[in-house]
């Protein structure tokens, strides 16, 4: 991390200026135990807010809720639920997504026009609305809430998944769920960001495209893409730092506060995959383009066959060469560079003598990473992902009943 | 299969006339047991030859030697051998193959310019040249060797693959390996195939893109692409039927005949995928266009979800929609219809009352059927695949030594 950016410890969704958050188990998420399972972030003023959407053209309703109500300058809360993803419901789906908004705009005494909406759960079932109303008059919020919030996104999740950096004189915090993680559903991605640095809407969204880009559009779990998969980003501008205005220092910082957040988050999503028993850390270097670097690291992480491979601690690399020849980068055999763990094993595309032994160990740590030299320009990227396991299998075989 | 179209029982690559094969254990593939991992396929006299190759960028030697013979009219042999994909090996490695040509020439008394070379197995290992040049001697070829050939190509593939057909005054048959089936490999396509129709290469081609666009590339094991995906086809005309001319029935009859032979194989493969217990057969209607239905099928067969929740006889169709909403093909939610083994589960896009204990008894079976209607357009395509099983992961996270 950068020398400018602090990390909080104990830092969440609320740790940013005027931001609250709670929770509450409403019954929604049955297989939760009494997990929180309905949660709301509240900011005590009107915030710039963004948001970045599944590219699944099967939308749940939240979804399509919150693309039309952002990019905007007044937003105030978001509420989310586990358990149910409301998508796949048609007409009446979207009706509950807006009734949900409308019952927590009531219980905050805010405008439901303010209020965005976030699902992960089951696909093709109701909402169900008589919980939902009766949770949300439950929860209390606070300004250390946001761990509970974290709690209440979580599904197959092990661990919840938050964190705080402060910069600048603002603050730029989030909480997040991860993908290929549900049982019994399709993995949903929700991460929800806050901020009490002063941001145009615009600017807001621009960041968070950037921010995403480099970090949770570069983790992999199983390649499937949810139809819920949401994130948002709230800035009130409480901080009474200078505001981020474009080409400035201030905005700079900005951004680079926002990429370590959604890094951290990434990383942490990926380390927690369903079933998973290490973190995989894929850095393509020498790429022609920031493009094909992204395409390469993230077709190397996201192969069953590398991915089964570093699960059993197995140094086949060409696996991962051979990945990288199907993402679509451009590549030439006599120039690749292959390391694991550091240890160098492919040098102008062909095998060099290694240290097998050593490898074997590197790929035993609960972070293995693995370097790929393009030697085609100056493009660097890195992915995350997560090995594949038996429990993958287990978790994703079971009964949606 | 269509009524003029007979399938000739124990048929193989050699039943077509003049076609001969055989097979031995050369100790190339030393996990093999003493199974047959070098073999040759000979015609007893010049054939007009086609190939399709990988994608992946990286290519391995023996396919870059095959590019430059293909498409050609006077092709006599293929030499193949599994358990060493010489496969990101260099400039070695295309002498290795280039020699492996020469050495099957020589045993068969006629010119290396005219052998075709194939193998699979470790990626960046080195042909044993040694054991290589002692087994093609060891070969004996019969008209009934195609058997052996099946057999001395297979790696994690748990059955030979092999079909013939009879139509019009002509043969065609084939032999096969699985992609994604090899231990401790990238696992690959092999597919050789036979006629003793009289085709020109240009028609050659043109037929062998058709037939694998419906077949072999609607096959998805795993995702991941070999950089020895190698498909050839050599038609030597000695059956004395009518010429293959273009636009004739007798073309469309070869077309036929050839589609069902690559079918054959392709759902063979696809059952026998690694850790495999059961087919699926997705088929998606009413699409915009045939490229449409295409990416629609094969991702929703090469979904890790879907595939787990097969295994698992979960009928979780929620996985099924999000993965054809996230393959690029155009759909309208609102539009969708789903059945799974022939009981429908989704109308316009909702979820309709389903008889779910029926679903899960079908889903139980070694074959499971979903139909994906897209109410687009006209187009239609399957796509064959595998479930998910824990045994997948079993087998590819083993050491590769």
């Amino acid at each position: 991390m950068p020398a400018e950016i602090e990390l909080l410890p104990q830092g969440t969704v609320t740790s940013a200026a005027g931001f609250k958050a709670g929770a509450t188990f409403a019954g929604i998420n049955k297989s939760a135990g009494n997990k929180p399972d309905l949660g709301i972030l509240f900011s005590e003023s009107a915030c710039a807010a963004a948001g970045l959407f599944t590219t699944n053209q099967i939308k749940a309703a939240p979804v399509r809720l919150c693309q039309q109500k952002l990019p905007g300058n007044r937003m105030r809360a978001v509420v989310a639920n586990s358990g149910c993803a409301n998508a796949a419901t048609g007409k009446q789906g979207q009706d509950d997504a807006a009734a949900m908004s409308t019952l927590a705009a009531r219980h905050l005494g805010i405008t439901a026009e303010d209020v965005l909406v976030a699902s992960t759960g089951i696909i093709g079932e109701r909402l169900p609305m008589a919980l939902v109303e009766k949770g949300i008059k439950d929860i209390n919020l606070s300004g250390d809430g946001g761990h509970q919030l974290a709690e209440a996104i979580m599904t197959t999740d092990t661990i919840p998944k938050e964190v705080a950096v402060a910069a600048g004189g603002f603050v730029v915090g989030g909480v997040a769920k991860g993908s290929g993680m549900i049982h019994p559903q399709l993995g949903t991605l929700l991460c929800f960001l806050s901020t009490d640095a002063r941001v145009s809407p615009g600017l807001l969204s621009s960041a968070l495209r950037k921010a995403v880009d480099v970090s949770l559009n570069m983790v992999s779990i199983d390649g499937d893409i949810s139809p819920n998969d949401t994130v948002l980003i709230m800035a009130n501008g409480l901080s009474g730092s200078k505001p981020i205005n474009p080409g400035t220092e201030q905005q700079s910082l900005f951004q680079q506060a926002l990429d370590q957040v959604c890094i951290h988050l990434a990383r942490a999503i990926a380390s927690d995959g369903e079933g998973a028993s290490k973190l995989i850390e894929v850095t393509v270097r020498q790429a022609a383009s920031i493009d094909q670097a992204r395409l390469a690291a993230r077709a190397i992480v996201s192969s069953p066959l590398v991915k089964a491979a570093v699960h059993g601690n197995d140094p086949n690399w060409g696996r991962i060469i051979a990945a990288a020849g199907r993402s679509g980068a451009d590549m030439v055999e006599s120039r690749l560079g292959l390391s694991i763990g550091g240890l160098c094993l492919v040098k102008a595309g062909v095998a060099v003598p290694f240290d097998k032994d050593g490898v074997i160990i590197a790929m035993g740590d609960s972070r293995v990473t693995i370097e790929l030299e393009l030697n085609m320009g100056e493009a660097t990227a890195t992915a995350w992902g997560c090995d594949l396991s038996a429990e993958y299998v287990a978790i994703n075989s079971s009964y949606s009943s």
